[in-house]
């Protein structure tokens, strides 16, 4: 089962209080790919690079059964870039730098031998373009989720409540879940969301999980209690490429293998706040995801007897 | 078993986003007693109150195995009074008035009918009268646990840290637990405390649940998503409450029987913020209990095949 992503590749430069890096590689689309391809192949990948874009990348990307047809080279601009300092408590930040370069030009194009697959990940990206890759496809996935951001919500609500009628599930974190409704309790944030279109709506809570609803059924899977974070960057991504990496190798888009979905996701974006960028993810084996998945059933495991 | 609970009883008024009370019944004791009593009997309660605490609370209590002779009730004095705000989001509020009144005088005597009792929950008060309590007993209980905050770590560190010493389990907020330890990550800062003494610990993260800490183990309980939280006062004692009463209830201190205590706790805190102070603890009964426990269940539970 073929799942395509479409977002960013690019460039970041992250200072966290542990230390700071020159550019190195991120965009959501990689770090979906890095973290989808542990479970399915091919992933499909449709993003933008410039000329500056590492090949060693591209191959690296290419080993693990990313396919990089969708993935436009402009030769003469350079990729996207984006800079940002973390604040002590890890869970908010400054952006220092934004260079839209390439992605100004961002005009997705679904390659013929992408159509057909049965997932799709619309990355975080202005929400015409998520519309129109939707529209591309000649047959609909059978899961098509999205991630969003505030930026969105300011300057093109009436494109994304457009796109939101067309996903079956929209995942953001618990600050863009309350801008979207308009509602401080997530239980009612989240029955607005559903109410503008998704079916489905994963809230992540960072170091506090992440949450699944769907109708009046609730799922809240705990974040791995980690000792530090050393870089949370991409750590979203990484989640939503666990989960649909899952979900796609599986072929069951039940609400319960939903429930699957987020805690391999969840294991995954634990591997990758522990080094900088996606480091940690190129790294990890079978073996340590399985490890990590167990963990996490340790954690939340109990069994109670009701009187 | 037996549950000694050391704390306070006391009038509280309190004003939420959704509205407010004139003084209406609380304290610590009065919050783990109505939880408790839903598990175990005995409570023994040791606390003290003046000449205004209803004779009609006294007589509830009562008549749910509650035991008030440890509690002293001083003729012409008043009994604790406590006033606060909560901010919208429920998570912070204002103290805006504190009247001492009879809890200046509280030298707390343990009653011989309550020896040898195998329980013991030490509310949040002066670390000094924490350790006296400890130290009149004449059988070690198999498991003592304590609440403490903020204004005993500024003003009597000293002591609590020798009250540390002698118990087997802390019990604190996230803010209280970072500050005790000086560590921001939850997992230094358990690994931290428990160093000062408890070998368990447990963590309270509000609407983000709760974390049971020992060794190298970690247990993680979400809290159960609500619409609305329409007043936290008491959610903390009421957990305390609920944890205590079904350890005592059950006999079993190991680490994977806590599990089930928390989720004991985290159900009847989950009660307790529906309504006005303790009022909706008076209402629920066992059915309730277990139809919450049985959502617990339903909210964290997952089954995954490790490939």
């Amino acid at each position: 089962m073929a799942l395509i992503t479409v977002g960013t590749m690019a460039f970041d430069a992250i200072e966290t209080p542990f230390g700071k890096t020159d550019r190195i590689v991120g965009g959501s689309a990689t770090y979906v790919a890095y973290a989808a391809s542990n479970f399915v192949k091919p992933v499909q990948q449709i993003s933008i690079v410039g000329y500056d874009f590492p090949t060693e990348e591209m191959d690296e990307l290419r080993s693990r059964g990313v396919e990089l047809e969708g993935v436009e080279i402009v030769p003469d601009k350079r990729s996207f870039f984006w800079s940002g300092r973390y604040h002590e408590d890890m869970n908010s930040r400054d952006t220092l730098v934004t260079d839209l370069n390439v992605l100004a030009d961002f005009d997705p194009k679904v390659p013929a031998s992408y159509q057909g697959a049965d997932f799709l990940m619309l990355g975080n990206l202005q929400p015409k373009i998520q519309l129109n890759v939707i529209q591309e496809l000649t047959k609909r996935p059978r899961l098509i989720v999205m991630d969003t951001m505030n930026f969105w919500m300011e300057s093109a609500m009436n494109d994304l409540k457009i796109v939101l009628r067309y996903v079956d599930m929209l995942m953001v974190n618990d600050a863009e879940a309350r801008q979207l409704s308009g509602q401080y309790s997530l239980v009612k944030a989240a029955r607005t969301i559903m109410d503008m279109g998704p079916k489905y709506l994963i809230i992540k809570k960072g170091e506090h999980g992440a949450m699944l609803f769907h109708g009046d059924n609730v799922f809240y899977a705990p974040a791995l209690p980690l000792e530090d974070v050393f870089d949370p960057t991409g750590a979203g991504d990484t989640f939503a490429g666990g989960f649909m990496g899952y979900m796609a190798s599986t072929g069951d888009v039940s609400f319960e293998n939903m429930k699957r979905g987020i805690i391999a996701g969840s294991a995954l974006a634990s591997f990758c706040v522990e080094k900088f960028g996606p480091t940690r993810l190129k790294e990890i084996t079978q073996s340590d995801i399985n490890d990590r998945i167990q963990q996490f059933k340790n954690l939340v495991n109990f069994d109670i007897e009701l009187s």
